[in-house]
Formats: C-alpha cells, structure tokens, sequence
C-alpha cells in the first residue's frame, strides 16, 4: 500500500477539487426533520452515489427504506483481507436560528482555515473523507487493502428510524469484520481520540390542551386553567436547580464508572475555562458529585430541547393561550433502555398531570447507549494509524452525544465499531455556524487511509 | 328628541350602509402590537376623522402624541346642557394562530347574523355604533340633546402608553360632565349590564440567557445550565397548582368583596356548564374560595400569555438552547398598584434566579384597576336606557378584564366613568374569530341614542 508520504502528495495535488466537490456536497440543504426539505434528502442521495461511482466503488445503490434511502457501495477485491463497513450519514439538522448564521448555512464559505456550512462537520465532511480517501488508494494502488461497504444513511438526525430495519433485513450483505463510523470528535485541537462509548437517547414531546381557543385573560384568567402553567409545573418537576433528575427511578440502571475511567478522565488535560469561555456562561452546572466529564460523557441527562405556547411576538398579547407543548430528550448511558425511560417519563408526567387541562405524550425516536471496550485491536489499530499522522499518542472518551445506530449495529451485526472521529466539540454542530476545521480535513484524510493499512496487518 | 320609534325607523332604513362602512373601517389591519402595521393605524384614524366630519361633527383632528395618533372630534352647540366624553380605540389584537380563524381577521362576514372580523367587537364595532347614533340624531333633530367630544386612541391594546400625557396636556379641552367608554361586554345574550369596576394590568416580560449560541445537547447536555429548565423553574414557582399566586405579598392591598357584592352576584343567573361547553374545559379552575365570578372579577390573577425557546418546529432537535422566555401579565383589583406588584415580581425572580444562567426582566404597560359607585346617576340612567330597548332590567357588574386608561380619565379628569358596553364574552376578542352579535349592534344604537336624551333630563 502506498506510503503516508505518497498519501501526503496525492492529497496534496488534490486538495482544491476535493474542497470544491465537498462544497457541492454541502450546498444541497438536506434537512431530515422538515418535510419541505424531501427532494434535497434525495438530491443528496443522488450526489452521493455518483461520487461513489467516480471512485471506484461497485454496486452502487441508492436503496429504498420506510423513510429516507440509504447509500450503499461496496469494493470486495481484497482476497482473505478483512471487510470494513462504513457507515455516516448525508442529513444534516435543522439551520434555525437562522439570523445568527454569518454565512448562509448551505453557502460553503471558508474563513481562517475552516469550512462553515451546515453539515460541514456533521456529517457530511466525515463522510466525504472516507471516499476520498478510497479515491486515493485506488488511484495509486489500483485497489484497496481491505474490502469495504459503505451504507450512508438519511435519518440520523432524526434518530435512524428506518436504518435497523434496513440492517435486519441486510444482514449477510452488511457482513464484516469492523465497523467505522467517523461522526464523533477529537479531544482537542491536535489531539486524536477514540470514543468507545455514547450515550443513547429517549425523547418525548409533550402537548398540553386547555380552552378550545385562546381566551381573553382579563375575562377568563383566574377562572380557568392555563396550559402554560400546567406545562411548566410538568417541566420543573422534571430536574432540580443543578440538574438531577427526579423521576422516580430514572438512575435505577445506570452503570457507575469505573475506577480505572475516572482515574484516565481525570487525568486528561481539562480546561473548565476555556469550555465556559467557548460556550460563554459564567459557570459550568450539573449533577454534583460528578466532575464536568463525567456529567456529559457517563451521566444521563434530560433536556427541555424546545417549549412553546401562546404569544412570542413583538409586544405583549393579553392571551390565556389554548395550548402549550415542549419537546424534551434524555441522554442515556449504559445500562438504561430507551423504552423503559420513556416509560417513567410518562409515569412521572401521569402523577403530575395538571388540573384543568389534558396532556398528550408523543414518543420520538430512541436510541440505546453503547460501550465497547477501549483495549479491542481494531480500535488500539485507529490508535496508532492517528498517532502517525498527528504524532501524539491517542486518547480514549466516551461522548455526551448518540449514534443511536451504534447500538443497533453491535446488536444486530454484533461487530466491534470504532468511532474514529475528527470533528472539534467548538464546531457549532446542531447550532449556527457550523463548522469544520480543515487541518483535520486534511489530517484525517491520511490517518483513514493509513488505517486501511492496518486493518490489512491485523490479519483478522 | 326623536323617540325610540323613530329611532328605530332611522337604524332600519340605514342597516345596509352602515355595515358597508363598518366593514371598510374594519378591513384596515390595525394592529399596534406590531410594528409592521404602522401605515394601518394611520389608515385606520384618517377614516375615522372622515366618518367623524361625515357626521357632523366638528374641530375634527388627527392628533399626534408619542406613539399613534388620537382622533379628537365634539360638538357643542346645546346650551346649558351636559357634556359626554366618548373614549374607544381603532387598534386591534394581533390575528395570530392566523390559521385557526375560519374568515381572515381583515375580511368582515356575516354568518348567523353576527359580523365576524378582528375588531368587530373590540372596540371599532362599538365605536362605529356611537359615531352612528350622532348620525341618526343630527338627521333626524338637527342636533344633539347633549355636547359630546370624542376621543378615540390607537394604543389601547398595547395599555395606552401616550394616552395619560394626552390627556394630561388637554384637561381643559377634555373637560365634561361624565365619560362613556364602549368597550366592555354585557352579562348574556339579551341581558344588558353596566360595568361598574374594571381589573388593572401589570406585566413583564422574563428573558433568560444561558449560553452564548445553541448547544448540542449530546455534547454539553448536564455540563450546561439549559436556559428553558432556568425559566420553567421561575414559572412554575408563581402560582401553586389552582392558580393561588405565590408571590410575597401579592395578595397584601387586595381589597376584599362586599358582603353586598358576593350576594348580589350570586344571584345573578351563572350557568357554570355553559361556561366549560363554550371555552371547551372539562372543569373550571382558580383560587380556591371564591366563586368563578368573584375570581374573574373581582381576584388578582398572573398568567403566562406566551413561552418561548430552543427548538419548535416539526420533530426534534437535540439542542441546548441559547435561550428562552416568557410573557406575563396580572389582572389586578383595587386597591392593588401595578409599580408595587411589578417590584414584587422582580423581587420574586431575584429570590428564584437560577443558576448558571442570566435573567433580564423587561416592564410591559400597566393600569391600576377601577371603581365606581354604581348607584351614581349617570350609571343608573344608562341602565334605564337599556332597559327602555332590551325590555329587562339592567344588571351591575364588575369586569376581569383592564381598560388602563379608565383609572387614568378617573384620576385626571375626576369625571363618573360610564361603561356601556355591548360585546359577549363569548365573542373571542383577542383570539381567533372574534365576531359580534348584530343583535346587540342593532339595539347597542337604539341604546347610545337614548342614552344621550337620559343624560339630557339629569339636568346635570
């Protein structure tokens, strides 16, 4: 296979017309929860697949789900070398609020060595680098050092709905030997990191219904029931001040850390200021007894994502509103189920369940949380395909965030993933101006192709 | 004057035209909450100075003030005779849910005889009925029984900011004998009332600020305080379940009912059921010991009229919001004060300020509530006007809803207000598909037009 140096060149030689094709990739506004976004979920698609055609890559498809299609290719040339499934995503999250964006968020607009755009980070950038860094060893090997499958979904940031119906009914296609998933972060600016474990997810929305129409306040308040009121008594019952969660057995099957994990967290290089200047509060809060790591990588959590009800105009509207909804999610970690969570969440909105008004509880989708262990050889292999293009040792996390697919995929496929991920945390994924840090654009080209490499060595 | 026959002879022959002209006047969007609908409230006062000179009325002017215009007209021609104030407003409530009503707001339709619009009923309906019924007495008798000015603002549904100053700066030219406000409702279909005490309004609008952007709330979730949990918190923290407010000294200048008042108005004819059937609730909730009557009349109430924050669209978003907010407003009652409320709702918030997370508490308009003998002659000669034309006797009542700028004609003026209302609480001013009983419009007329003659015969 072709040396880091030869890699360097190649890359190197065609790094503007890769930039301009990953704009191209990012212009399409491919917004999985807003169904006005439907022709550019299969625009996307589209794209996708054609690059995977101009690669190389055999058996292109753009396959049919219940919900959003999957992009799947494959390359199985490799004879007796292990099978790599890849797997990433093409939508990206709604771009509201839209005015803080400096940029246009589907205009790719670069700015001090970084790629702003929705999608630019999460997912698309990550994905793109996988198939340029296949487009590469084609090109100056004439083939792979393993075989490879890419399936690169629609749905993950509405929680993969249809993917594990699509993996069930897939699973002597999907067959490998690893899993890589690249939609996870570094540990910091230069510092490479694997994440051997995620958090899982449970989310509900819930939709308080009082008076048929809005009423008059003056004529009706004090006589009958607000649904604001009865909404926030729901979502403050919910947390205390610092954010443990009252729901009657809600850390019932939480799995405490280990001696060893909090030791290594510990031991990473943390700076609290510099997170609470990024993120711009004056303190950093949470569940007490647990440090800031720990809290978002190994504690669950609940989040009020949205509340909603009456009037938000300009001015004032002396309305008692007709209805008040929130939509809320819970991270979770090992060993909560999803299923389980929701059901205390609708327990705990049942015992609180207000005077005068009705409650409506709506499931969203869930995702289950993973853990692998760290010391397994395909993910030591990402390790040290990281080290030598970065140079410094990698280190091992866990993250706040959900693939609720990696779940799926350890269940069903029952395969070890690697997460190796070049996004930085700073990168505004899921908020305005998105963005993705080139340098690891460029990195992580090379630490991909180096780790087909040493998949080959393994000799699985 | 003209009898009640002839009256009546006139409204009939011109019902045709006086719709058409109370449907144009209606069409023109005059929203005050909004700043987009500037031009409109412009519109909306040019017609009304030129149905005023249409009339004959004279000194008909537009007035500037520091935010919408008044529009002044008078005539005062009867010698030796009284002279009635006549106060409404051309502004209207916002429209929104837009998509809940079943004409839009600014195309007036009849259906069921009742003129559906926003504004039909508060207030241009009721103060087109007076400009008529100075129509129909200058046609019919050349003149009026009485000297009236009118003044008719363009803020009333945003409290009134400019009107205390205008009225302030024009005590003399304001002077009078008594005032006539149309703009509150009667007690049922075919059951004329005299409002005789008014709740005052006191608001704020909370605005909570966590982090500086939106937050992925997989990667920051339970490190971050979440600026929604920070709000819902101080939400919820206002009033207990039944809506009995929590707020020290809240209650404090609260001046408690007469043993007179509470059985007078547990006399009145309540129809409890029909009140659940027509806001569409399974029970009716508030302060427990009082009746829905005292509690809507005669109690302080707080109530969110809007919250607002993080992600509201269709499906979800697993953000950490940057940000989030409320509006609320008090219904007060004598002798509460809305500076010292106001100081007590900020004292509150203070005591409840979350952590992690930065508050901003932002005043809205206030008016003190309102009372007013009602056994004062010029109350008991409206309700023998209504009499003469519903053929029932009038009954008094107080009102839950707030015309700020009574407490200030009360204050400054020193002037007997009368509130002669003809709207029905079931009319949705202030919430899709407001609309107005063309029943009480016909008579309403029949009613003002009499009244001027008992006010007349006071020999005031």
């Amino acid at each position: 296979m072709s040396t880091l140096q030869t890699l360097d060149h190649y890359f190197t030689e065609n790094r503007e017309r890769h930039m301009e094709e990953l704009k191209a990739f990012l212009e399409i506004p491919s917004i999985s929860a807003l169904s006005e976004h439907q022709p550019d979920m299969q625009r996307a698609a589209e794209w996708l697949a054609s690059a995977f055609k101009d690669t190389g890559l055999e058996n292109v498809s753009i396959e049919e789900t219940a919900g959003q299609p999957v992009v799947y290719a494959d390359w199985l040339h490799a004879e007796n070398q292990p099978t790599i499934l890849i797997y990433g995503h093409y939508d990206v999250q709604p771009v509201d609020p839209l005015h803080l964006w400096e940029t246009p968020p589907f205009e790719p607009s670069i700015r001090d060595n970084k790629l702003y755009a929705r999608g630019a980070s999460d997912d698309k950038g990550q994905v793109f680098m996988h198939v340029k860094a296949i487009e590469a060893l084609m090109k100056l090997d004439g083939k792979l050092p393993v075989n490879v499958k890419l399936i690169i979904e629609g749905e993950e940031e509405i929680g993969s709905p249809s993917l594990e119906a699509y993996i069930r009914e897939n699973q002597n296609k999907l067959a490998a030997d690893l899993i890589v998933i690249s939609d996870t972060g570094m540990y910091g600016p230069g510092q490479p990191a694997i994440c051997y474990g995620l958090r899982g997810l449970a989310g509900v929305q819930v939709d308080v219904k009082g008076p048929k129409g809005d009423l008059h306040s003056g004529l009706y308040g004090g006589g009958v029931q607000n649904p604001i009121h009865a909404l926030v008594e729901i979502l403050a019952s919910f947390r205390d001040k610092e954010g443990t969660i009252a729901i009657d057995g809600f850390y019932d099957q939480v799995r405490d850390l280990t001696d060893e994990e909090r030791s290594a967290w510990a031991a990473l290089d943390f700076d609290k200021e510099a997170i609470k200047k990024e993120v711009g509060v004056k303190e950093l809060t949470g569940e007490p007894g647990y440090s800031y790591t720990e809290r978002t990588w190994a504690r669950p959590t609940l989040e009020v994502n949205g509340v909603f009800g009456g009037f938000s105009g300009e001015g004032i509207k002396t309305v008692l509103p007709s209805e008040a909804g929130a939509k809320i999610t819970c991270r979770l970690v090992p060993d909560q189920d999803p299923d389980d969570i929701v059901a205390k969440l609708r327990a705990h909105i049942k015992k609180h369940e207000p005077v005068g008004c009705t409650v409506t509880v709506t499931d969203f989708d869930k995702g289950k949380p993973y853990l692998t262990p760290y010391d397994h050889e395909v993910i030591q292999a990402a390790g040290r395909a990281y080290e030598q293009v970065y140079g410094v040792p990698t280190v091992y996390t866990r993250g706040g965030g959900s693939i609720p697919i990696v779940a799926a995929f350890d269940e069903i496929l029952n395969l070890p993933v690697v997460l190796m991920g070049f996004g930085l945390d700073t990168e505004n994924f899921h908020a305005p101006n998105e963005h993705f840090h080139l340098e690891n654009f460029d990195k992580g080209l090379r630490v991909i192709s180096t780790y087909y490499g040493e998949v080959e060595k393994l000799g699985l």
